[in-house]
């Protein structure tokens, strides 16, 4: 995991470079994004429930977890107080209609890191750095497909995250670079 | 469009037969689902603003519109007032995670029809007789794939409708009989 969450940092840097933003806050939320997984699933559980978090999907799908309540965790034992930061990790496995770049940067370097080996991964570490958007429609799209062979649970942030790149592509009218989702 | 409707109507009646379901209620069902496609997309869109239809996807793509206000029509124009054959119609092309037995027979009778061929049709229409939810587990995923593939929206009652699924088939710790995808 160390080493994942070593490929994440370097590839939001790389990112941060090219779109803009700070790339010292990338480095960070990089390196601690998965802080939530240091946590067995029992203890996530407890300090998910201690918290109120309602959504049920979290509970359903252990995957899930890790990223809100690590969230919660940082802020209560790292003292990480940035609001933005933790709105990244809190949204990093699912994605939300309204992340800040540094979420979608955060999003999309967990799926491209040099460590991964998802499915389509060349594809979006190619358009990573040219379309933003457009990488992370694709990679939200191979998520929806993974999760849906494995007969998991579709989150429906997820869904509300790729309608709204969907939407906000046909706004710019914007074509997409075609790729093969299997 | 008639020999489509025909088609739902005779496979209504094979699934109602199968499932004990009134065969003369998926008859009628069959023959009507499709009753707000008789109407122009600006008649469909006037009709769902007058009823209030607040659903922002439904506006957005034309092809989800008929469903909805099929039903309103259907209800005001020809007098249907049995609320399961309304309800049916109006989430026969969505899905929700309510739906009678009815609305699924429509829904799955809408996909497998003999003149369909949709992705994985063939798969379907052997797993529709043997077990109703696999077989519709089967027809949304399949329907999301072709929608992600050409960069539509997915509706969140889908998503929901398959999630649904996903859990009653995890309840009864029912295998699903393996089906790809693409």
């Amino acid at each position: 995991m160390f080493q994942h969450c070593l490929g994440v940092k370097d590839t939001a840097v790389r990112l941060a470079q090219v779109y803009g933003l700070d790339p010292v806050k990338a480095e960070l939320t990089g390196i601690i994004h998965d802080y939530g997984k240091l946590f067995s699933h029992n203890e996530l559980i407890q300090v998910a429930r201690s918290q109120g978090m309602d959504d049920p999907l979290i509970y359903r799908e252990p995957a899930l977890l890790h990223a809100p309540v690590g969230a919660v965790l940082l802020k209560d034992d790292l003292g990480v107080e940035d609001p933005e930061i933790l709105e990244a990790v809190r949204v990093h496995t699912t994605g939300s209609p309204e992340m800040s770049l540094l979420a979608r940067i955060i999003y999309l370097a967990d799926y491209i890191e040099p460590g991964r080996d998802c499915p389509g991964v060349e594809t979006i570490r190619q358009l990573a750095y040219l379309d933003l958007q457009g990488a992370l429609l694709a990679a939200v799209d191979f998520t929806i497909h993974y999760i849906m062979e494995r007969k998991r649970l579709l989150h429906p942030s997820s869904i509300a995250f790729r309608n709204s790149l969907v939407l906000s592509m046909r706004n710019y009218g914007q074509e997409l670079s075609g790729y093969e989702t299997k």
